[in-house]
Parts: C-alpha cells; sequence; structure tokens
C-alpha cells in the first residue's frame, strides 16, 4: 500500500497444497543497501516457483562473477520490476516446459515496491507472464493471492493521508475478513513498513494470532459490523 | 437465505460476455401451485446453459403427454433439487459433447429453494455436475457466482432470527459491497421472500440503483464502515 509517508506491507504466512497439507512460509522479502536502496517483495501463488524466484534473484547478488543484472544493482524500481518479471517467467516457464503436468498449476504474482536514491518510493504488480503495472494516486496500493474478501474495506476506508497505525489497523482488518472466510490465508501475518527516503525498515513485525491487538481488532470489527449494521435502518415493506 | 420465518431470495440482473458485452436478465424463477407449492429458483453461470435449464424445467410442465418428472408434480423438494440437477447436467453434457470448444465454460450453479406442502422450507444449491448441498442450521444460507466480497458480512450479521426487513437491508449490504468491486455484477437486484407455510410469494420487487432506500444503505453502509474503522484503536508501535 502506497502512503505519503511511504510504503506499507503485509502478508499472510500459509501455504497450501490441499487442505491437508498446510505449511508455514514466509512470503515478504527484502533487498537492502544502506542509505540507497530498500527493497521489498511480496509473493503470492505456487511456492516452488516464488522460492525459486527469490533464490534466483539472491544468488544473482551473492556471485559476483555472473552478476549480469542485479537486484542490488538496477539502477531504477522500474529495473527492479522488469527484473522480477523476467525471473518469474523463466522459472514458470522452465516448469511448463519440462513435459510435466501439475494438478495446480506454476504461477505466481508478486508484489514489489520500495524506493532507490533520486527518486520517489514505487509500487509494482508483476504478473506470471513477467509483464508488470505500477500503483498510482488512482488506485494506490496491490493485492495478490485470495484479494476478494478483504477488498470491500480496502476500497471504502484507504486514505493516502492515513497514520502508520491507521493503515496497519486497516490491513489488519482486510486479513482478517480473509482469514475468516478462506482457510488458504492464515495467521501469522508478516509486515513491514518502510518511510519513505529512510532506505531503510522502519518496522517489521510477525502477528500471530494471539496478538493482543490483532485480538481486539478482529473481535471488534466483528462488533463494530454487527452494530453498523443494527443502526442502519431496516428495509420498509 | 432460510429464515425462522422462511426463505429469502436476491439476485443481480447483469451478464456479461466480456466487458463489452453487457445485459441485463431475471435470473430469478418461481414455480407455484396454490395451497401446495412455491419453489424459487436462482441462477448463475453461462446464461445459455440458465435459460436452457428453466425453459426446459417450465416445458415439461406444459407438455403434458411427455412430462415425465415435473418441478410441479415431484414429491418433495428433495426430488424438485435432483430434477434440477438432472436438468443442468444434461444440458451442460449436451454443449460440451458437440466437439465446439467455447472460450468460457457452459458450467452454471443454481440455488434452489422452497416448501411443498407436508414438509418444511428447504434451501438447495445444485452444482454443474448436476449433484446438490441443502442447507442447514450450520450454513443456513447459500451464495452463487461472484460470492467473495460480499461474504465477510454475510458470515457476520446473519442471525436465523432476523426480520425480513433485516435481511433484506443485510442481502442489499452483500450485494453493494460486491457490486462496488466487481463489474460483472450490477442493479437492478430481484428479490423475493417467503413466507413459511404460504405457499404463495410474500413479496418480490425489482431494486434499482435509484432506489431511495438502496442509496440510503449504501451510502450508510460506507459512512458506517468508515467511522467503525475509525472507532477501533490504532495500531501502537
Amino acid at each position: 500500500m502506497q502512503l505519503n509517508n511511504g510504503l506499507i506491507f503485509m502478508s499472510d504466512t500459509r501455504t497450501n497444497a490441499g487442505v491437508d497439507n498446510i505449511s508455514q512460509f514466509c512470503k515478504l522479502f527484502t533487498f537492502e543497501k544502506k542509505n540507497e536502496r530498500f527493497i521489498t517483495l511480496l509473493a503470492a501463488g505456487n511456492l516452488a516457483t516464488t522460492q525459486s524466484v527469490i533464490s534466483l534473484l539472491e544468488e544473482r547478488n551473492k556471485a559476483p562473477t555472473d552478476r549480469g543484472p542485479s537486484i542490488m544493482e538496477a539502477p531504477s524500481m522500474f529495473q527492479v520490476a522488469r527484473l522480477v518479471g523476467d525471473t518469474l517467467r523463466e522459472v514458470i516457464q522452465r516448469n511448463s516446459d519440462v513435459g510435466q503436468k501439475a494438478d495446480a498449476t506454476f504461477h505466481a504474482t508478486f508484489i514489489v515496491g520500495g524506493q532507490i536514491d533520486g527518486s520517489e518510493p514505487r509500487l509494482f504488480l508483476i504478473y506470471p507472464e513477467g509483464n508488470f503495472i505500477e500503483a498510482s494516486t488512482d488506485t494506490p496500493y496491490f493485492q495478490i493471492g485470495e484479494t476478494k474478501y478483504g477488498r470491500p474495506i480496502m476500497l471504502r476506508a484507504y486514505d493516502a493521508e492515513m497514520s502508520w497505525e491507521a493503515a496497519i489497523k486497516l490491513l489488519l482488518i482486510s486479513f482478517d475478513s480473509t482469514v475468516k472466510a478462506n482457510l488458504s490465508v492464515g495467521l501469522p501475518l508478516d509486515m513491514l513498513a518502510y518511510q519513505k527516503d529512510s532506505f531503510e525498515c522502519m518496522y517489521r513485525d510477525r502477528i500471530t494470532s494471539e496478538d493482543p491487538y490483532f485480538l481486539s481488532v478482529s473481535n471488534g470489527w466483528g462488533e463494530a459490523l454487527k452494530s453498523a449494521f443494527d443502526q442502519l435502518p431496516d428495509f420498509k415493506f
């Protein structure tokens, strides 16, 4: 989510290959160089694909002889998005071309956001085909994965001026609506806030299902909805 | 939706074959015999399939020589659900078997609810494969089509004891959340309320986008959400 103050990211940690095969994995990754760049990736979709993409992006950083384009050297966030997109497309193609057919597709989607010194923070949504779109004031946030349940509150409560504290509340409510409705999304939630022009992580936290603030938002939101519902006038025949 | 008082149904009227091919069709159908049965069908999915199913169900009523199993003669709602399921499966198979491949699938889903003299009102969800599930006190309502955006409020505000007036408000809020997020769902909305043991329509209405009550719920809900959101405590670092 793009805010006037910077960028904020949240992801769940559940992956599944069927309801009887559920695991916990972090889907939030960062790449940073002090005083120069801070980049965050969020992943959704096939876990083998997204892990492979992250490994490739990291490996390229670690092997100086075979660097080529690197996420740590790309001159702009646009180039970073292109690099992530190209890597994603390559990984999907490599798995799809070998003639094996998986029940699930190898598809994955990424959100890439961050800032490189000399330009504003930018936020991109990367498609499995490797192409991407950028957030704007008209559409200042992206969702990937199981997006629909949590969307109505985003549409209604988002405000670019909102504080970090309110933004975290909004993201938690949006995730809570999704978690309540869909088994493929589950706590704990990873969150990261990036303050514009800082080129470092401002705040990173993992919110568990026992987190007192999460519980107060989750229960409070249910009650708030019920009471908002009761206060609206009933239909009249 | 199943209530202690009876059954209530709501559907939108939009169908689309791509964003540049949008039409308006009624997706709510009734079959009634005074003092004996009242049956309502809601359709979602491929319009050619659902229209064909409804025509077949109606034609069977109209051609006395070729009646066979008829929705107007089935001895129980279970038999009605089976008849709708069988008809749906046949229509999908007929279109799929001729070797043509459509871009979109021929799939469709139905909700069937109603009451036949001698038993309680019952509510079924019919799958494209022709099989079906029945609502219960644990899951007292079904959604078909674009279900996700409108689900969180259903999960939180539904109550079997609620009045007709509150139930209509709930359905309107659920549809409004969907309409705001997804172009494939659009007003006007058709709604029907069936009072238990009446074997006739209690109330049927079409709610347009200019309907003053709908507008008051739509705007009021947006504001109520915003204020509920503001009232919850912000996150603290």
